[in-house]
């Protein structure tokens, strides 16, 4: 087992590394910019190691520092955490020359998901459902049609060089493709000056469906059910719960399966989730595979009762898994907290808290670097606590998530806590039909 | 269902029952003594009264005003919590005389197991083990001989008039009676006046085991499986567990058995702890029933997911249980955080806490009225936490625990966290082998 661990990472998720190195006896690394000398995963860790200014490409993206700031210390693992350098294959093999464990993928894998079409086509190839498309450009209105005829209506025409919906249409049946082809080649070529097309199944009713899997060093990789990351906003989770409102454990099975098939079919080892678009008859499609651990990790926690970075460190360290898939025996849900003024378009809000006091109780989890008299600096991820419920089921992980919310106080700063208590009462969310546009008609104006 | 619950209690369990009436939709009343104006359960609640002044005799144990409390805000029930009021036949009484539902035991089984004569004697009748013994004072050294060789050796003679040790002998075999029997009755004579001997089985290397059950208002009793509170300091419990190290899970049927029929005898409704004494052998007495929810039911509820408030409502208010039984499917551990010295006798050390801040994460749980800045007052009971850890072993929960307390501050007093720091590292503790008289032994200068 590891001996010492740098943490390559801020925030909640550098002090939850911690939390887990610190129960398993793994003596910890934090890394800082100077903006987060005060923030408590340097104060929780055994050593800190100033990496540079606040900017994070010369400080939590400076590669050369943190290797440094590692070979000083003796560490001999890094742990990316999300986000900075967790998806750097360059960091990746760099921590490979150097002889210090990369707890997560290798470069090879980071590349390979990375790109999307090299990731599409893995997928395809390990019999991984993908949206069906045409394979670049449309050549002829006949081409077009005659594809949509294969993946079945409705599909949706795209402008190659396209954005903010223009030179996009959605086509229900046979009848109106030639309409909508011409129509969406000359909004294109007016709006970009380019009429190239191209073909994609049009998803309905999305959701946003993603599979927790783990694999070792020895080819097995098992999942750990799915999360429900369908409330975002421009793109930004949310919310996000498990299980999903709309998997069956039929459905359950056959997505672990091909989660499974596809991180097998990369040589996967250690933690990643495969996120699927699902629509409203239950196809699901794989949109792209994170090679780390994500910000929603908890809630996959609170339903197996696995700690994942211990998991991850463990079969970083090279120790098998069982194997052994597993499904939901609870409900979770976890709320992003961020320093921000959802009333006000979701502005960020750094500052300092005045006050601060958590909720707790049965059910009740937070994981947040924050406390009362921090100053949050404007130069990150205004992410400041996730606060994770579970009980026994959703409509009781919703009024406990609810009460819990009511009981957070934060002071001196505007968070997203009244967004989030408004969600917990509203009709649409309660029932569990709602799709990835859910917020898009979501009245923000009252908060 | 209720509307409006009034809470006859204060601290951290007012404010658990705050938590569970918000998740259910019932409306709550705080009642709180001018000591308490500024408390987290008083903030919490829909509505406060004010009962009296601190001295608790004239406010959260006077029943007059209490009821007045409940008349006025228009409660249909009253939670009691434990001590205070929870278990006084008296209070349930007057409860049911005004038409408010008593979240507790009747007046007549509040009595039933308050006097322990009783209460030994309707579980004897019941066939649940307590611990034999002669039927009041031995008329002789012969039928004290009889005696101590039907029920077998080792037995222990106390003095009817004693206390702390004096006029009491463990006998190991018929051959040491007659003198231990006349040592006693000398020493005993000297020091009561009084040479009255009793004889009981002597329990060997003694567990705390309770087990925890909850009834219906149709005679249906399931137990929660047990908790091991063994690690006591002059019968004040500071740690609890479960499961027990020491348990099972045949011991673990046969004494959830036993618990269910003590309580079915005497019609027992709601949430109850049958406590029980566990030796060497594996053999178990029952010691008392506790007709109240009790300070550590949250590691029970860790374990087997059961919100007990809840279902102590539900129970209250007429809904039927399953009548299935729980084994727990995880480990869960409770560290009482009070307001005291352990390094000085556990001194209680009321007054300002100047900074504080919980830990968090995975599998941490915290149930506590404080906050930063918040003065303890002195009048109660020095608790002014509970950490609950789960996990998915003893050695998980006694690292993660260790951890927690680790990141707990508290500042402008003192508390019992140093001892539980030790407490965690204690290779007796860690071995899971102990007894009540653990603590007897414990170091508690260097804290």
């Amino acid at each position: 087992m590891f001996k010492k661990i740098l943490i390559a990472n801020r925030g909640e998720i550098a002090l939850r590394i911690i939390r887990t190195c610190r129960e398993m006896g793994i003596k910890t690394v934090a890394i800082y910019s100077t903006a987060d000398r005060d923030s408590l995963h340097v104060r929780f860790a055994d050593e800190a190691v100033c990496i540079g200014p606040p900017a994070s490409r010369l400080s939590y993206l400076n590669i050369p520092n943190i290797i440094s700031a590692a070979e000083v210390t003796g560490a001999d693992a890094i742990h990316p955490g999300y986000g900075f350098l967790s998806e750097n294959a360059e960091f990746s093999q760099i921590c490979a020359d150097y002889g210090i464990k990369f707890i997560g993928a290798t470069a090879e894998q980071i590349n390979g998901m990375g790109d999307k079409a090299t990731a599409k086509a893995t997928m395809r190839s390990a019999g991984v459902p993908v949206i069906p498309g045409s394979e670049g450009l449309l050549e002829s209105v006949e081409q077009g049609k005659k594809l949509a005829a294969e993946m079945g209506y409705p599909v949706i025409i795209k402008a190659t060089a396209g954005g903010g919906g223009r030179g996009m249409r959605i086509i229900h049946n046979e009848d109106g493709f030639e309409k909508a082809w011409n129509d969406a080649r000359t909004e294109s070529a007016a709006a970009f000056g380019n009429d190239g097309l191209y073909l994609e199944k049009f998803v309905e009713e999305p959701r946003h469906i993603e599979i927790q899997i783990i694999g070792d060093q020895y080819g097995k990789v098992c999942h750990l059910s799915e999360r429900d990351c369908s409330i975002q906003r421009r793109h930004q989770k949310l919310v996000e719960e498990t299980p999903s409102p709309i998997i069956t454990p039929e459905l359950r099975n056959r997505m672990g399966e091909a989660a499974i098939k596809g991180a097998q079919a990369i040589g996967y080892e250690g933690a990643g989730t495969v996120e699927f678009l699902v629509d409203k008859h239950g196809d699901f499609y794989f949109m792209e595979m994170n090679t780390r651990i994500q910000v929603e990790h908890p809630i996959t926690e609170e339903v197996t009762d696995f700690d994942l970075i211990k998991e991850q460190i463990k079969v970083a360290a090279g120790e098998p898994i069982s194997g052994q898939n597993y499904t939901p025996k609870l409900y979770a849900m976890e709320c992003r907290i961020n320093a921000e003024d959802p009333a006000n378009n979701f502005r960020p809000s750094p500052g300092k808290i005045t006050n601060l006091h958590f909720p707790g109780g049965h059910g009740v989890r937070i994981d947040s670097h924050v406390y009362s008299g921090y100053t949050i600096p404007p130069n990150y991820d205004s992410m400041i606590a996730k606060l994770i419920v579970s009980g026994q089921s959703r409509e009781e992980v919703v009024t406990r998530m609810k009460r819990a919310l009511q009981e957070f106080v934060i002071e001196g700063i505007k968070t997203t806590i009244p967004f989030h208590i408004k969600l917990m009462d509203d009709p649409g969310f309660r029932s569990g039909h709602f799709t990835t546009k859910f917020l898009e008609s979501f009245d923000f104006s009252d908060l």
